[in-house]
C-alpha cells in the first residue's frame, strides 16, 4: 500500500492495452444470458486503467458495512463557493444574499461563502456579510484558499472583523497532479501543506477578535494513496495543533469520482481509524458526482466515520456537481433520523435555488422533481390507493393523528406533504395506466368511491380514450368522460344543478339521455308492507327528439327502488338491480349522496348489465337517478 | 432473519416515535463540529422507520466489497416499457420505433418492449415488430405481465410468430404489499407466483416456433425479507425448470430504493449464493433511484453477483427513474472495461432520448450534461492544461497515437472525444476563474502560448472584466480583450493584416496605438559584429492625432532587437528587454510567428515594465512588433 508501482503515471499506458477490458478475462466464469451474446464494442476502453491499478489499496478490516445511519452529519453548504464558481453566470450580490438567507433559514451552521483571494466579487460579498452583521451568532463562515502565501494573506484580509471563521486551505495530493501539475515529490507536496499551515498560524496574530478555526483538504484525495494523504493530514494537524475543545476540520474530497463508493468508504474508514489526533479532528467529506454516485459515496463515507459533509442544495458544483445535500438529508428522514435541516417546503427551496443558479432541476430529481410523486402504472396506482386506505384505518385503530402517523405506502417512500408536496399530483393516468389511477382521481377530486366492477367498466372507456389520444389523461378529462357516460345531462349542456361541489361548466359535454327525473313522491301504506311511488319523468323519446314529454309514472313495490323499477315498465323496459352501493360525498346535513346501481336492463330481445350513477342531496333520489343513468346508457345503445 | 417482528406493518408505529431520530442516541459518541451545534428540526422524522427495522437482515459473510468490476453485465433496456409507462405522453409508434432503432444500433441484445396485456398501444407495437420482422436475429424481446391468468394469456397472444422472446411475469412480495394490497400470507403470495409459472408452462404448447424464455421478478424485493424472496424464486425456478443451456432470468427489483446500496448488495449476494439452481439462472437487477443511489446500487449489485442489469438510457422510469444504463456503462469504460454498448455519440443519443421521452437532460447529468466537461475554476483549468500537455508529451515519448493513448487528465475522468464531445467546451471563464482558463482558450483557439508572467498580467484584465460584467467571459471576448490590449490596431479598426489566422472583423475594437511598424530592413556589417536596422514607423504622436507622420528611424546594436531599441531613442524613449519568448503558431513554411517581449519602457521620470505581443510571418518582424506593442501600451498610459 502506498508504493507507487511506476515512476510516471504514464507508465501505466504500457499495461492499459492489456487491461481488464474486453470481458474476456479467462479467470471469470463464462457470462450467463438468454438469447445471443453481447458483442465487443469499438469504445476505446484500452486507454483507461482500473482505479485499483491507479491507486492500489486494500482495507479488508472495514467495519462500515455493518453500520447504519444514526444521526445527521454536520452540514456545510458550499453553494456560494463550489456551486457558484461552476455557474455560467456566477451570482451577483443580490442572488448570493438570497441564497445565504435560504441556507441560514434552513438551519445550516456552517456555510462556505467564497474564495476571496481569487475573486473580487467573493471578497466584497464576505465584507458585506461581516460589515452589515448578517452572520447570526451560531453560524460559522468558511472561506477557501489555495495553500499559497499571497492568497492566504488576502484571505485573512477578507476576514477582518468576523466573529468566527474557518480558514479552509487546500493543495492537491493526487499521484497525477503531483507529477503533471506540481512536478514535486511527496515531500515537496507535503511541505506546501505544512508551510501554508504555518503561515496561517503566524497570521493569527493579526486576526485578534476572530475565533479562528482551520480546515485542510488534501485535494484530489480520491486520486492519492490513502496512506500518503494520511501522512500529509497528520503533518498539517501537528502544525495547527487542534484540541478536542477547539478542533480542526480534515476534509476528504472525492474531487473526481473515480470508482464505486465502497472503495471511497474504505479509504475514509482508513483515515478515520488512523489519524493521530482523531479526537481533535472533525472528519469531513466533499464528494463530487462524476460517476453518478455522490449520494452513495457520502452515505457510505458517513458510515465509515465521517462527521461532516460538504455539498450543495440539489447538487450544484463543478462538472456533474457536488453531492446534493437535500437528497442525503431526506434519505436520513425516511430512516427516522432528524436531518437537522428544514426541508419542509422543497418547492419553494427549489424555486430559490433555480433562480440563484439559473439551472433547472430535472423532472426526476429525488424528492423534488416534478415527476417523483407521480405514479402512472396501474398496479402502482392501485397499491398506493390501497396503501393510503390501510394507513388511514391503522391510524384510526391507534387513535392517532393521521398527518404524524407512521408512513408506509407502496411506491411512495416519503409522505409528499412532509416536503411541501401534495397528493394531488401523485396519480396520473396515461395509456399505460390501469383502473387504480382513474379511481383514485375520482375519489380525490370528486369524492366518488366507485365499486370495483364499476371501475372495471369505466376503465375500458378511459383506456380507449388514452389509446386514441396517446396522451396523458388529466383528472378533468376523466371527470368529463365520467359525466358524459354516467350523469344525466340536461339540454343546456349542464349536468344536474344539484351537483353543487363539482364543476358545471364543461361545455364539451353533449347533452344526451332519454329520461330525466323531475320529481318524485313516495308513500308507504299504513300496513307498511308496500311502497307507492309517483315520479315525474321528462321523456325525450327513443330518438332523444327535441320535443320532450312530461310523464307521470307510478309503481309499487317492496321499497322505493322496487316501486320505481316497476313504474319504468310503462316504457316497455324491464329493469332489475344486480348490485348496489352508496356513500355520502361530503360531511354535514347538506351532504350529497352518491349512488351506484348495477342494473340488468332489457327490452324485447335485448338485455344488458350496466352501471348507473346518481348524485343527489336525498339519498333515495340519488339511487333513482342512478337507475335512470343505467337506463339512459341502455337506451343510448 | 425472515421472522416478521410484527403482525401488521403498522405495529411499527408504536416504536417509530422512539426511533433513532433526534440525533440523541446515548450510544453514539458526541458529535464533532466547529462553532455552534446544529439544532433539531421540525421535520416529522418520527413517522418513518429505519430500513433495518422494517426488513431485519444481516449478512456479515459478504464478499462483494473485495471485488472490482471486471466485465459488462448483460444489458436489458426497459425504456420502451418502464420508461415509457412513466411519461406524461407515452410514445406513439413512430417514437417507439425510433427508440427501438437506437437501442439496436447501440448493441442491446435484450429489449423489454412493453406490457401488451395492459395497453393496446404496446400490444400493437409488439405486433408491428414481429409482423414487419424488425427484430434482428440476435436480439431478444422481453414482454412484461402481471402474474394473473387473463393477462398472461393476452401476453402469449401478443407474441405469436416471434422467433424468440422472454415472458417476464412478476408479483409483489414485499411485507407491506402482502398486507395492504394483496391481503395474503407468504404462502398465498408464493402461490400467485408458482401458479403463474405453471400457466406459462402450459401455454407453451400454443407457442410453437417461438424460443421461449422466462423472467420472474419478486417485485418490491427491496421491501421483502431476502429469505422469503429466495424461497419464492426457488419455487418458481422449480416450476419453470431451466437448465444451464436454457436458463431463466431471476430479476431483483430495487422497486423503491429504501436504504444505502451496500444493503442491497448484501441482499443480492445472499440470493446469488443461495439460489438452488444458480447455474441455470441469469441473476438480474432492476434498480430505481428514489434515494439517488441507483447507479451505486447497480454497481455494488454486480459486484455481489448479478449477471444482468435492467435500466433506461439516461435514467427514465417511474418517479425518480430507473438506473441510467449510460452512466453505468461509461463507469465501466473508465475502469478499462469494454461496456459492450456503443456510447461514442452521446450528444446524438441524448437528442433521440429527449425527443422520445420529452424530458430534458440536466446540465449536470454524468457524461452527457452540458456542463460535465467544463471547468470554471482557475486551478482546475490550469491543471487540465498541464495535464493535457503532459499526456501529449508522454504519447510522443512512447511513439503512440494520441487519440488512443492512456487518458489521465486532472478533473476530466473521461476523454470527451470518446463520447462525442470536444475539448472546446471544457474551459470556460467566469469571475471565479484563474488565469489557466484564459491561457487555455488563447492556446486552443488562437495558437498563442503566453509566458507565465504575461498570463498573470493579462489575467488581471480578464478578471476585472468578469467582475464588472458578472457574466461568463467567452473565448471571443477574451480574444477581443487580448487584441485590444496587445495587438496593434490600425485606423480602419482592423488589426494588422498579416494576422491571417484570426478573425479580423471585431468592430468593437477601438483603434489605438501611437506607433505602427510599416517596414524594416536589417543589415549586418561584414565583420558580423554589429547590426544596422532601418525601419519605417507611422507615428500618430503622443495624442494619437488623426494626422500621422511617417518616420524613418535607424539604430545599431548587437542584433536587430538591440538596434531597434536604440532606434526608438529618437522618440525620447528608453526601452530594454527583460524577457523574451516566441513560437510558431502554425506548421509549414508560411507559418506565423508569435513573439512575447517583456520590456522596461521609460521616458523622463516615468518607467514601466510591460509585455508586448507581435505576430508576423517573419520571426524577426514579429519581435519588433512586440516591442512596438509594449511601447504603445506605455504611451497609452
Amino acid at each position: 500500500m502506498g508504493q507507487e508501482p511506476y515512476s510516471s503515471v504514464f507508465d501505466l499506458a504500457a499495461s492499459a492495452a492489456a487491461s481488464n477490458g474486453g470481458n474476456n478475462d479467462p479467470l471469470l466464469p463464462p457470462p450467463r444470458f438468454v438469447g445471443s451474446a453481447q458483442r465487443p464494442s469499438d469504445m476505446p476502453y484500452n486507454k483507461y486503467v482500473a482505479y485499483d491499478r491507479q491507486v492500489p489499496f486494500d482495507y479488508p478490516q472495514r467495519t462500515w458495512p455493518e453500520k447504519t445511519l444514526k444521526r445527521a452529519p454536520r452540514w456545510c453548504s458550499v453553494d456560494l463557493r463550489d456551486g457558484n464558481q461552476a455557474l455560467v453566470d456566477p451570482m451577483d450580490s443580490a442572488r448570493k444574499l438570497r441564497f445565504w438567507n435560504l441556507l441560514v433559514s434552513m438551519g445550516f451552521k456552517e456555510i462556505e461563502v467564497g474564495f476571496p483571494s481569487a475573486s473580487q466579487t467573493d471578497y466584497d460579498f464576505i465584507r458585506t456579510l461581516i460589515e452589515r452583521e448578517l452572520i447570526p451568532d451560531d453560524v460559522t463562515i468558511v472561506v477557501l484558499t489555495q495553500a499559497r502565501e499571497h492568497l492566504i494573506r488576502r484571505t485573512y484580509e477578507a476576514l477582518r472583523g468576523a466573529k468566527r471563521a474557518v480558514v479552509h486551505f487546500y493543495n492537491s495530493v493526487s499521484i497525477l497532479q503531483r507529477e503533471v501539475v506540481f512536478r514535486q515529490d511527496k515531500a515537496g507536496i507535503q511541505k506546501l501543506a505544512t508551510d501554508a499551515a504555518r503561515l496561517c498560524r503566524s497570521l493569527e496574530a493579526d486576526a485578534t477578535g476572530t475565533d479562528l478555526y482551520y480546515e485542510y483538504s488534501p485535494e484530489s484525495f480520491s486520486g492519492a494513496e490513502p496512506d500518503y494523504s494520511l501522512q500529509v493530514c497528520d503533518a498539517v494537524i501537528d502544525v495547527i495543533d487542534p484540541t478536542p475543545e477547539h478542533p480542526m476540520i480534515i476534509n476528504l474530497p472525492n474531487t473526481v469520482e473515480m470508482t464505486t463508493p465502497n472503495v471511497f468508504a474504505d479509504e475514509v474508514e482508513f483515515i478515520s481509524s488512523n489519524l493521530g489526533r482523531r479526537d481533535s479532528v472533525v472528519l469531513s467529506l466533499h464528494p463530487h458526482n462524476d460517476e453518478g454516485m455522490a449520494v452513495a459515496a457520502t452515505e457510505l463515507g458517513v458510515l465509515a466515520g465521517a462527521d461532516r459533509v460538504e455539498g450543495c442544495l440539489l447538487g450544484n458544483g463543478e462538472r456533474t456537481g457536488n453531492v446534493d445535500l437535500c437528497t442525503v438529508a431526506l434519505n436520513l428522514l425516511v430512516q427516522g433520523v432528524d436531518p437537522q435541516l428544514d426541508l419542509s417546503d422543497m418547492p419553494s427551496l427549489r424555486k430559490t435555488v433555480e433562480y440563484c443558479n439559473q439551472i433547472t432541476v430535472s423532472e426526476r430529481h429525488p424528492y423534488v422533481g416534478d415527476f417523483v410523486f407521480t405514479a402512472f402504472s396501474g398496479s402502482h396506482q392501485d397499491a398506493i390507493k390501497k396503501g393510503l386506505e390501510a394507513r388511514q384505518q391503522a391510524a384510526l385503530r391507534d387513535g392517532a393523528d393521521l398527518d404524524g402517523y407512521l408512513w408506509l405506502v407502496p411506491y411512495l417512500p416519503i409522505d409528499p406533504k412532509d416536503v411541501g408536496g401534495s397528493y394531488e399530483a401523485i396519480i396520473r393516468v396515461n395509456s399505460q395506466s390501469g383502473k387504480g389511477g382513474m379511481a383514485y382521481l375520482l375519489k380525490a377530486n370528486h369524492h366518488l368511491d366507485l365499486p370495483k366492477r364499476l371501475q372495471v367498466e369505466f376503465d375500458k372507456l378511459v383506456q380507449g380514450y388514452a389509446d386514441r389520444t396517446r396522451h396523458e389523461v388529466s383528472g378533468d378529462q376523466i371527470w368529463g368522460l365520467f359525466k358524459n357516460e354516467y350523469l344525466s345531462v340536461d339540454d343546456s349542456g349542464k349536468i344536474a344543478d344539484d351537483l353543487a361541489t363539482v364543476d358545471h361548466d364543461d361545455r364539451n359535454i353533449k347533452p344526451w339521455g332519454r329520461f330525466r327525473l323531475l320529481g318524485v313522491s313516495v308513500s308507504s301504506g299504513e300496513e307498511g308492507s308496500e311502497t307507492v311511488l309517483e315520479a315525474t319523468v321528462l321523456d325525450r323519446g327513443p330518438e332523444e327528439a327535441d320535443k320532450a314529454v312530461r310523464r307521470r309514472i307510478q309503481g309499487r313495490g317492496n321499497g322505493p327502488i322496487a316501486a320505481f323499477l316497476q313504474a319504468l315498465g310503462v316504457f316497455d323496459l324491464s329493469v332489475s338491480v344486480e348490485d348496489y352501493a352508496e356513500h355520502a360525498m361530503t360531511a354535514g346535513t347538506d351532504a350529497l349522496a352518491a349512488s351506484y346501481v348495477e342494473c340488468k336492463v332489457g327490452r324485447q330481445d335485448r338485455a344488458q348489465v350496466m352501471w348507473g350513477v346518481g348524485i343527489d342531496s336525498s339519498i333515495s333520489t340519488s339511487s333513482l337517478k342512478a337507475i335512470i343513468s343505467a337506463v339512459n346508457r341502455f337506451e343510448r345503445g
